[in-house]
Parts: structure tokens; sequence; C-alpha cells
């Protein structure tokens, strides 16, 4: 499977973003728009305060289609109460009568400080009038529910005559329980709403869900798929591979644009008693502030990936039984450190991907988990991100 | 209850550092000597992947009894295979033949960089002679046990005739699942085996097992215990409210000292459905990235720390119900932001000390845990800690 070089919009699918002075600077409003209603399923954060449009939301993919998501970024309308509701439910109403769809054909999303009103007539005030400014290039539309990512990103895939685009954000807070921060998914490929729910939730199992920057979980998590048919049916197999695929794809490019990241960080865990407890191993060799540390250092330090796997408490680990390796030179075998040349292991971890492979040799359960470095540039983006 | 202003020894206990070469600069070796034989107790880090101190002291613990403790610093003596053990037990008895005493008797601890050999040659010669240097400061034995901390920490309170002393290191790498990094605790108080074990349990539950500087827990996490009783008896009940006293005191010293820390910072729980329940939420505050982050930059971004309660997924949470403060402050009540003065909580914010208190309201479970802040100083620390 092959992305391809340019991110391109599904037949029917448009977008557009603009500035509706949330933010000094930059778009901080985006609609994904289908011409033709389409099929759609979501999955949300589990965060226990989730944000207002994931509380609405929840209910609006109940009914298993979608004519247009309008997201905000700056404010995140979390923890706001009713009037957060009420905001939330104005954001779809002022699309509903922008675009003529039905309201409840219209979701929402918000990203950006937590615990702040959200400035709903200046949103409403944005919303008149963008129907004008569709445009057929993803990025147009991602560039609008930007936070601290450094660029937008959108991604496209083809699977038969179908196209898969999948336009995401997240830089921070990001440890999805479900989804990770921000990411629409758009095909013309036809395909019934439960399909559609069952491949989307199975594809971020692979992708946003071991997906992790800093541990924290967003309360605003959304992961949405409209399906709007106009490219006819695909085969069912195909179309979730290649979903699978493209989630992958779009997870690796959320995890190198981390906060302050400068690489991105891959743990494959083989080898397990079961696939969750090396999901849970390769979550907490990617959460591990000191392994993030000794890679943004690329420093040969490899204990501390020993003390990662050995901090699963709940899990089977045999310490002689563990193979580990770095770029695929093996470091550590039969409970000792392998006698490797220390600058090739700095050369190995200095370049922009480090990828910590641990066999445990106890089972069959393997998984994968996305994440990048931890640096000063972390600390810099979120010691003030709020008066920023 | 109080410290002593200045730490000093119980009575018959003396202890002694010396750097023995694995270091360049400073003290890596240190005994804590009793000159009677103690009672003694001890529990361990959880971490699957032990280091071989740690797999020998749960077997010397057993005993009951010790008279020495000895400790290197620089090189942890983890992933190292049955060398490793070998070379621990050879520290037990280098000790066994200094001070003429039962080498099951003598308990070894190491700290320092994970999967390098033990320099047990240079080690012997170091501890040739070092009864020679005893004296009566809890510092001197606290230089030799010392990573990344800045400074050597010891303290002491009294109880009836006797004195608790505790010793202890620990800058990074702690979430301690058992207790913290090296914690050693001298008394002269007359105290039985089981008795001393008990307390020891339920005081590191209140203190070192709820203190976290970043999530990673340590191969060689330790903490010991030895009562000589050589003050006599004293009021059980007394003594294990000193001694949980003092361990939150040595808690406290350790997360205002973790890596590149600028403050202490504080999570209570109040009422949580249970117990458990609210030392996770503690934990979870005290953990994140972002509140670490938001405490560093002393900016009121309070939403992170709706975020850090929401992301106990598994806890019974109700945003409705919630009331948070900062430093005794009520910043967030009836699911909304309290209109606080922002200037007012930044300043709350920037002191050394940030003590965050979320009352739950949903049952009777209260928790405490420590932390500290997360800087660009954690950074540098552990992005080249290895080479250093």
């Amino acid at each position: 499977m092959k992305l391809h070089e340019k991110a391109i919009m599904p037949k029917g699918f448009k977008c557009a973003s603009k500035n509706c002075g949330l933010k000094d600077k930059g778009n901080d409003l985006s609609v994904f728009y289908s011409e033709v209603r389409a099929n759609a399923a979501g999955i949300f954060t589990k965060n226990k305060f989730p944000g207002c449009p994931v509380i609405l939301g929840r209910e609006i993919i109940k009914n298993g289609l979608l004519r247009a998501i309008i997201v905000n970024s700056k404010v995140s309308n979390v923890g706001t109460g009713r009037q957060g509701i009420e905001n939330a439910r104005r954001m779809a109403i002022a699309v509903s009568k922008e675009f003529s769809v039905p309201q409840n054909e219209v979701i929402m999303s918000s990203t950006g400080v937590i615990a702040k009103p959200l400035p709903i007539e200046q949103i409403e005030k944005g919303v008149k009038g963008i129907s004008k400014l569709l445009n057929d290039d993803p990025i147009a539309g991602a560039e609008g529910i930007m936070t601290t990512d450094t660029y937008p990103k959108a991604l496209s895939v083809s699977v038969d005559d179908a196209v898969i685009t999948i336009i995401g954000k997240g830089a921070g807070m990001i440890e999805p329980n479900m989804a990770t921060m921000l990411v629409y998914i758009l095909t013309d490929a036809e395909m019934e709403t439960p399909v559609l729910d069952d491949m989307l939730r199975k594809a971020a199992d692979k992708s946003f869900n071991m997906l992790s920057v800093d541990t924290d979980t967003s309360t605003s998590d959304t992961c949405l798929i409209m399906a709007n048919g106009l490219a006819g049916k695909v085969d069912e197999k195909r179309f979730s591979e290649t979903l699978q695929f493209a989630c992958i794809e779009m997870t690796k490019m959320l995890a190198r644009d981390g906060e302050g990241a400068t690489k991105l960080l891959l743990a494959n865990i083989l080898g397990a008693k079961t696939e969750d407890e090396a999901k849970f191993i390769a979550k907490a060799i990617i959460n591990s502030p000191l392994v993030k540390t000794m890679a943004y250092g690329a420093d040969p330090n490899i204990g501390r990936i020993l003390m990662a796997i050995g901090k699963c408490t709940a899990c089977e680990i045999q310490p002689e039984k563990i193979e580990i390796k770095v770029n695929n030179k093996l470091i550590y075998l039969n409970e000792a450190r392998v006698d490797f040349d220390e600058a090739e292991v700095r050369k190995l971890l200095s370049g922009d991907y480090v990828e910590i492979t641990a066999n445990l040799n106890v089972g069959t359960g393997q998984a994968t988990a996305y994440g990048c470095d931890l640096t000063e540039g972390y600390i810099e983006e979120n010691a003030a991100y709020y008066s920023s």
C-alpha cells in the first residue's frame, strides 16, 4: 500500500477553513462537507471529563449519518457546564443553516484550552459565508484545526476506485483510550454504517489507540469517518486493510509532530503472554520519560528499556528470556547487555527514527506503540501554553 | 511532631562513606553499621527486572536481623545475570570481614547505571579500612549513595527516648510500587521484627509509595529499617505515627529534589469512592506532564487538572460534583471554572510549593501524592545521563 504523494479529497467532499477571531493569527475554524449524505461512525475519548462536543457528538453519531463536521481550535469547550452544551449545539445549527443540511447531520469538535467559555458568537459569525470558501484541498481543512501542531496533517490512499483521506491534528495531551485528538476520515467508498463502525474501531486499536505523546488523555479526542458512496462499492477486506494502513500512517505523522519532538519512537513487543500484555508493555516503553530522553540524547543507556519493561508488574516477564533490539541491532540477550559498540548504537539512536523491539519469548502476543522523544521543546511549549 | 534541626545518629549506629573510584568525584561507597545486632525489615521494588542486590536482599531480610548495610552508587548491578548476584554477595562478604559480623547480617544496595558490570574489585578494596572512617553524622553516609541528587538527605525525629533517622536518595526513575529509590531507617527503639515490618509497610504506603517523580519505577528501589533496641522500649502507637511522619517528610524531601525540579507538588484527593481510587487519581495528577509543566510555568491553565482527573477512566468521577482548590484557593465548582483572578492564581503557582486539592464528593476515600514539576532540567539531566 502506498500513500498518495499529496492528499486529495474523495469525490463529493470539500472543506474550508478561516480565521474567525479566536486566534490572533492562523485559521481557527474548519468545515468538512459532503455533497451527499454520508454513512458515518465515530469514536470518542474515554476521559471522564469529556468536552461538550463529545457529549453531544456521542448522541449525533447514533444516527449513523453525517453531512458536515465543524471544528474550532483555540478553545475546547470542556468543563463549561450546560452553557457549553448549548454552545456546541449552536455550532451545528449555524452549519445546518449555512449549508441547508439537517441539524442532526452536523457534528462538531472544539480543541484548545480547557475550562474557558466558547466564544460562540464569533464562531457563528465565522460560519456565515464559509460555504463560499469550500475547496478540494484537505490541507485547507487541516489548517483550521491545529493547536500546537507545527504543520497541517492530511494523507490519502486509494482502494479500488475509492479514496480514503485522513485529516488529523494532535501534538500534546495525547494518550488516547479510544481515539487520538481530532481525526477525520473521509471516503467516497460505499459502506454501511455498522461495517464502517466496526472497521474504524479495529483500525483505531492498532493505530490511534497505540499512540502516546505524553500519557495525558485529552477530554476532546474524537475520530470520525464519513463514507458518501460516490465511488461505489469496494472490496471490504481491502478497504479495511487500507483503512488500517492509513490510520497507522496518520498515527506516525502525529507522533513525529508531538510537542517538542525531534524523532519518531516505535516500540514493538513480540512474544508476550497475550496481545493485551504486549500493548501494555509497548505503551510503557513509549511513555517512559527516561526512554524518551534516552532517545532524544541518543544515549546508549539501554538499561532504561529493561526498567520500562520491568515496571509492567502485572505482566508475565522473565528477564532471562528477553531479547532486545534497537533499530534492528541486538543489544540485550541471555540476561546481559550484548557487548556492542557504543558509538554504533549512539549513531543508530541519533537519527529521527528509533525503533525498539523486545521479544519476551513467553507467548505469542504482539503489539506496536508509537510515540516521540521528550525534549526541552515540550517543556517550553507547555509551561506557558495557556497564556500564549 | 517535629524534625530535629539537624539529623543525628540513634544510639549505637555509625556510618561512613568514601570514594572507591567508581565516580570521578564525590563519594561512591557508604556503610551503615549498628554496634549491636538490630531487628530489621525491608521492602523492595516490584519491578520485574530487579537488581541483583534486590534479589539477594529479599533472601537476607527474611532472617529479620542486620548489622550493616553497604551501598555503592554509579553502577546499579541490574541486568547483569549470575555474575551480578555473585558480585552482590561479594559486597556482603567484604563488609562481614571488615566489621567481623556474620555475612547473612549484611545487606547491600547498588544504584546507578543499569546493565553495566559492577566493578567489584574496586568496591572490595574500598571496603577495606572503611571501619576506621565510621562517624556519627548521618549526612556522611548519605553522601556516598547519591546519584543525581543535588544534596545528601537525612532527617531525625524523636519518639520517647528513641530516635528515628532516615537517610534517603532518589531524584529520577521514581515511581515506587513498594518503596522509593534507596531509603535507610535507623532507630535505637526496641521493636520486634514482625512489628517493624508491619509498621514499615504502613508508613511506606502513605509516603514513599505515593511519591512519583517521573512514573518510572526503579529496578533497585529498597527501603530498610534497623532497630537496635539501645534506647529501650517505646510506645508502639507513638512509634508508628512518628515513623509515618518521618517517612512523609523524607518523601517530600525526595520529591522536592526530583531531577530538574523547582517545586514540590502535592495532590490531595478527598471524597473518592475508595482509598484506592483516591490514590490512583492523586498519582494521575502528580504524574501528568501537563500538570507538572503548568506548575513549572505557574500558568493558571487549570483545565489540565480536570483532564488528569478525567483520565482515570476506571474510577467513579462525576464532573458536576467536583470541587478543586489550588493552594487553598477554590478554582472549580458546579461544572465551571470559578471566576478567579488569574494574576492571583499565577502568584499562588509561582512559589516553590503547589498543592492541588480535589474533592470528588462521591465517597470517603482520600489520599495524598507527592511529586514535582517537570522542567528543562529533567531533560538536560536525562538526555545524557549515561555518558556523564
